[in-house]
């Protein structure tokens, strides 16, 4: 049996002033559909302390955990029962952990009361989900108008080896002296390398208002709990806004290594930058690792110089093994951000101008039927492609891992694609690479999840 | 022809980071119905450098000026027209004109859009007015978790004497020497004394962060400028809201000499603390002026005791000429809100608890059958007979000085009510004794607007 | 009787933290030699509610008042018996009272202390002088790093007209919002004017760090009391350093009406910048005040422009009547001494490459002898013939006010002063028309306190 | 060849306003005598990134490097010559370590110039060195006013097992949680892992204001660098003034395993504890390590009850495995720091109450003659006792790693000790342990550097 402590605190932040109205309808929210939500992401976040990735697990182990939201005349207090100790001290939470717990009853219930429930947003078109993106983020203190572009979007995977991880530290650490700041998704590898290492060189160049932001997801939290350098945490309602999120927030972005997850948000991003509305946008973006893993973005690029063209490669800049050499391309990419945003008066804090395709922001269900469906040639446009491929990718990551994906393919057999045969032979290629490089969690032998239909 | 200036200027605060739609809505919304008011309210806020009450003339000396909401990707930019030059210093507009300005755009145009246009809050019902109090203030920044209560509403005539304003500075000054802070109603008289007096104080005691907030409304507006010192600017839509406003953000009151308006004040707050429901409200009320005032006060007093039993005269204290009492009681009394609201875990900044009845957030509408059905005896509850003299007041104020009010009575003589007749004489007696005291505004004799019906 | 209090209170800021050495020094010396000064001082710094120029009906007044140093261990305590009770709210001493006085604690005693007492200045020479003066100023937190020029030294008269203090004020204002600060020598009048003026316009824009310097001096604190808006405070130890302190100091000056005494203020400054070290020096000027004000400084500019040629003019700039030029003109004059310091790597807060006279550094006592040998005449380098005419100047002053004047002149018969004739008859003519213009303290007709040799 | 960078840079903080003479003279100091070992310290600093303790090899591989005090009318510029090149990031010098070259400048010059080049401190007195102790602190801003006590010294060995490493680590951890700063004397190891554990606490606790304060000495600053937490820097002229700051700076005291040196700090403190003015001292002492270190503190445990008595052991408390217990201990014993001293109204800053004996502050030079003097028995007070057994240690850590000492053993064989028979028979043992447990760093076979004389 765990320790536990049961104890009541208070909100913090934007919490703090609620109307009575609110506090009811957070007590209703609360209580009914939302309250498993509610209770497995506050139990992630008071967990961080030992972290573990088994999200079942951690409920099994806390069984008796629960959160309560109490209204009172001045506002809320949460009741917690049966928390984890290691969130308190001497019967105190800790502050940052309590200021987790905050952002997660904000973007749980109340935008779920804000945003979801009401009609002010048309969440069916495109422009009606940027504006609800907006508003999360507005809400959450996270568009900061004083503040000049700096802010280093870190992708890559969150299962990486000891060296890629002590890369990802080291570039963090080029760009915080760089004054440079990070936000990922979360979790470990390579989401929380780059925060690691920026955090020591802030410390050295005696940066206070450094920002460590985790932007992350109800269906991920768990599995990947906000490490506790992390000073600004939101929870997305969904992955796609999640996405959105970090490529309208951030000022530039770098990829670290990982596996088919990151091929997939790769191609998210790559289908966003080939849409021809977005031809002038600056955004630099950097495929970066140590020297053995050189091999991973190589292969990544020769499928995406095929499959995309060799137009695509100005979109991107491969560097590998050089960390100071990451972190100026950065710095000098980040300042024609702002020069770019400035010439067009735009705002710093969140990038209204770049189009993303309404097929980015709906979530695709890989059923065998939409696999079998997805469109893999080379006669449409680019950014179609991207997406169509990003879809594959999806579809064969849940088809590995996801668990609703394992039992559609035990049911019905591998998903069957219908590609050019070129194009699904480097698709093939590419993923044995992964494989080859150990950068699929696989069970037993790789044994694909799709035939060529 | 006054010194203009036409200028693009970036509002302050709040209304920095808009979404792209709420650009375009308060774009759309500044252009059409409210664009008329939007220019008055502004008008008098670039004006407050050389106030004067007149709303009509200030309009006819800046014929020319106009504002216009520009939107723009990254917010809005305000461009003025012909602006009263007093504003700007070398082309650039002072700062905390600026801020007002914001505070009118803020209050005027986004608030519209967010309370009237709304169906979130149901006007019509108690809970659902204050409810929109609420949220009005917390847009503005107006409700302040961390601060212990403090804030001292101060309400009293806006041409007085010259020793009543002199007063009513050095009661401000004694409350700004022990950390309170002022809450008037804008304008001169004294609304601007006591901000004034604690300005002084604050700066003795070296307390940088001093508020003077004003609380105004877009019908007195032109007519109140709001001083420079005030650092907080509110505007209520309508005097209902207003009065609530003030009512539930203040920890104490205060009452300095004024005319049958400030007397429709004190029955309105009296009206609310004689409900019921707030018997053990604490609220501490100060009725202060200088010797030569002493008059005023003893003479609603006597009116107030006759009408509303001797018991209401425990809801107030009258101070004489004794500032430094006045601000000590205050201070005392205040340390007494803090501990009673510590006791109910009720927020400091916002009076949830107070009842307010729904005919207190009604507006009265003077028309003759309207003066004729108030019920003006002492056959009912005294918090009853509180709000219909409240009414009849308002009624004899619009009669004297509205424009419609006069233009009523000239058609169809005065008001007729239908009251007991001890109290009608005593009635008739206050008002009298405001007429000797000069305290009424009139042109040529004194000839009551109403008669006993 | 006057209203006192006895009270114990700790200093502030930088007698915060002393070693026991410097407590029992500190103890010492207020104890002894220091003590009558150090009470009157902080008695004029109590007494600053009710302000009176009469420091001995102040002393009559207060005569049970006293103050003592109590060491303790931590750091010392001031013991006050019979203090003016306005300096206190409910037993607690005003902040910034409490601030003047550990300012006037700081200056009197622990200066002395380290400067008076120390072989380490050599006061004998002008190197050490000037190294005395930054290092009391530097004490004092007066000198500050990170800020631009903006500080503008205020001369003029105490006793001036309503009509000039209100001109003062307005300029002030200008100043204020042009974002410059304001340094005088403490007490009422033009000293007093512009602090208020630019108190309201940094209010107005928001400005939070505005800065109130007041440089004053054991012989006239308790007659000029600095006023409460005051927010940093240093006592010199005699004239010459005040006014070193002064021209060290501040990046422009800004001359008001006033008497003899401003005249030999005026010298003095001439004097200094006549120097041919400081031919190059960037320092603006400016003499003004009202219309009705315009005389004074056009007598004064003749007799300059005779006395030390045409070629003085340039170094000053005299507006009548528009305080919205004089503010406009030294912003720019002051952003012309940034670019100046800039260019050599000179600090903005102490001008070291100032070249003051060591004449300018001694005191001038004005015995019969010392005015008889003054030499002036215009065959001498201008700075010299402006020095002396300072001291003649300084001799009338003393002639015609002060105590020991005054009883010189009677026991030996006026000042006979040996000069070239026309001179002498410029000098006659120019302290004719302060007598005509009312700004000569005296009592019945004016006898001049002089003849020529 | 390392890679070198030349520049100029600006120091920080209380080095920014300088007269021209201080200038002068920091010049001329920083030339002369004091150039040598204010270019050893520079060196040290900007070579934190990658750390050796060899101090020698340092100087070797950056053999060009040179620092120069270039004097300037606005204050110093420091003039780097081939500097390390990892100091800078793109040309610009790291803020924090600008920091740390700051303090070095600021304490082997600037205070060289005014502690020991002066007559006003009399280092032969007890009283007089407390007090330069206090003038160097107070100039470095490390004696804060405002701020609860905090301070937990930490002390042990520089070179460590890991498991001690993260023991250390995880104290500071949960020292951090609670609220409590570090100070070490810098470098690695015991000096190292608290500081890194609070950061992270601190972070947790979003505590922005956490002190890491080192505390060196020119004689190690080489060896031990400043890690680049340390955010406060103090280079103490000895090593007596510098265990001296530690004690008179803490609020409690952590001793870590180490080896000799470490229990030479042992009889240093508690030689102090034990004198009898410091009977009833508030000052809490741990000795605390994992597990497998028990023995090295039950040893010394022992050693002490035998010498000094078993009264001893209520000066210390010995709490092994675990950090949080010592943490809470701590916590506590600091809190009663501040009732005690809040009870006699004695700074928290500084520590002036605690009597520190002359012998304590005096260096022991252990020359033969020395050592063979030291009475070394049980017939004298305690507090004696711990001082000669103290010096003991320190004459023998000199001749087991010293240059000099191992040169004067080579000279004149081993020191010849006279003690008691069963004192020196303990004191065997006690050292044998630690040779033992690898806690001498020693080439070849331990041959012990005294005899029983």
């Amino acid at each position: 049996m765990p320790d536990t402590i049961s104890s009541i605190i208070s909100p913090e932040g934007s919490l703090e002033i609620l109307s009575q109205h609110e506090v009811a309808r957070l007590h209703d929210t609360s209580k009914r559909g939302l309250h498993d939500l509610l209770r497995r992401c506050a139990l992630a976040v008071l967990n961080c302390g030992s972290p573990t990735d088994d999200s079942v697990a951690l409920m099994e182990t806390y069984a008796d955990f629960d959160i309560e939201v109490v209204p009172q005349d001045r506002g809320v207090r949460l009741k917690l029962t049966n928390a984890p100790a290691e969130a308190f001290v001497d019967g105190k939470m800790i502050r940052g952990i309590r200021e987790h717990l905050s952002a997660v009853l904000r973007d749980i219930v109340y935008v779920y009361n804000e945003i979801q429930g009401h009609q002010r947003f048309d969440l069916s078109t495109a422009e009606g989900t940027t504006n609800a993106v907006f508003h999360i983020l507005r809400k959450a203190g996270t568009l900061k108008p004083g503040r000049d572009p700096s802010l280093v979007v870190c992708w890559g995977g969150h299962s990486i080896s000891r060296e890629e991880y002590e890369y990802s530290k080291d570039v963090g650490y080029h760009l915080g002296l760089r004054e440079m700041d990070i936000c990922t998704g979360c979790g470990p590898g390579a989401m929380k390398g780059p925060m690691k290492g920026a955090n020591v060189a802030h410390a050295k160049q005696r940066r206070r208002e450094g920002r460590y932001l985790g932007v992350s997801e109800p269906g991920i939290i768990a599995a990947e709990a906000p490490n506790p350098i992390v000073n600004e945490l939101v929870v997305m309602p969904d992955i796609e806004k999640r996405l959105e999120a970090f490529v309208r927030l951030g000022h530039g972005i770098i990829v670290f290594p990982g596996g088919v997850g990151t091929a997939e948000e790769i191609l998210y991003l790559l289908g966003i930058l080939l849409h021809p509305d977005n031809a002038d946008m600056a955004l630099p973006v950097i495929f970066s690792g140590p020297a053995d893993s050189a091999d991973y973005f190589q292969r990544i690029d020769e499928f995406l110089a095929y499959t995309l063209g060799e137009e695509v490669r100005r979109l991107y800049r491969i560097i590998i093994d050089d960390p100071t050499e990451v972190a100026r391309t950065m710095r000098k990419g980040i300042d024609q951000v702002g020069d770019y945003r400035r010439a067009r008066q735009d705002a710093f804090y969140y990038n209204w101008r770049l189009t993303i395709d309404r097929h980015f922001q709906e979530t695709f269900e890989p059923t065998h039927e939409a696999m079998a469906g997805l469109a893999l040639h080379r006669q449409q446009p680019v950014h179609e492609l991207a997406a169509n491929l990003r879809r594959a990718f999806s579809g064969i990551v849940a088809g590995n891992v996801k668990e609703q994906g394992i039992r559609a393919i035990k049911a019905h057999g591998p998903f069957r694609l219908s590609a050019e045969p070129e194009l699904m032979r480097r698709l093939d290629e590419l993923l044995d690479s992964f494989v080859a490089q150990g950068r699929m969690k696989l069970s037993g032998d790789y044994v694909p999840c799709y035939t060529l239909g």
